[in-house]
């Protein structure tokens, strides 16, 4: 099981010249399990597949990520009814660090999140935001993807 | 992601005595995936669901496993057609280690196999097999629980 540490902001304004050279991908995802302490989901990211289980809340978080297929994928999908979302995300460089800028579709429409992971929370902690983070929502339960899977863009998005 | 370090054992004499103070399970387990070095399979054990991805072979795997519910379980179960098996799994101490002895069911009946993990693969090559143990399989492809759910029991079994 590897250890995910991340900090996630959310964006008001694109980072248009940042963005020139980020790679887009689709994502699609859905929630089979929702515990007060874990989720099980399903995503569809280009042509892959995954099954995903995220442990704990805040900074650091456990993952394990199973390579799964799209039959198996569409089998789940339809179990994840209420608990889904799509985003695009746009992964790109900035001062060595690698970047990603969800922006959400659907109801979630504009919400926009910057997330980036590092190795060590002491790294984590160290890092200082670009200028187009906005305020920070690591560890706001409001922000994490099973949550706006499931209740929609909060008040504030 | 767990790595997996265990040696696997014939039997052909169930140890009646050594089996007095053991926990029986039945298991029911199907293969999603199964590709050269990569299997991702569905089990239940008593009332618990586990998805469950092996990679490689040998003495040593990567493992990851994630808890599912019987309701996922339910939803693939139909995608294993053709690589099912099922078992009843003795686990028990012996010398202070923990043995598996899992007796098969069905096309696979009489194969008995004894199953047992270590923490380093130097401490798996010093350990002495007890009297019931029979011919090693560990790393024997026939013996894998995918291969056996797929082509049935070896000649020799």
């Amino acid at each position: 099981m590897a250890i995910e540490i991340e900090r996630k902001f959310l964006v008001e304004e694109l980072p248009v010249t940042e963005l020139q050279h980020a790679t887009l991908e689709e994502i699609q995802q859905g929630y089979l399990i929702r515990e007060p302490d874990r989720e099980v989901r399903i995503r569809r990211k280009g042509e892959l597949f995954f099954l995903t289980e995220k442990k704990g809340a805040g900074l650091s978080r456990d993952e394990q990520e199973i390579v799964i297929n799209e039959q198996i994928f569409d089998a789940l999908w339809p179990m994840t009814g209420g608990m889904q979302l799509e985003k695009a995300r746009s992964t790109f460089m900035l001062d060595g660090h690698q970047l990603e800028l969800d922006v959400y579709h659907g109801a979630l429409k504009p919400l926009t999140i910057l997330e980036t992971e590092f190795p060590t929370e002491e790294q984590a902690l160290a890092w200082s935001p670009p200028w187009f983070a906005g305020s920070e929502v690591t560890g706001d339960i409001r922000y994490k993807n099973a949550q706006l899977a499931k209740a929609g863009k909060p008040d504030n998005g």
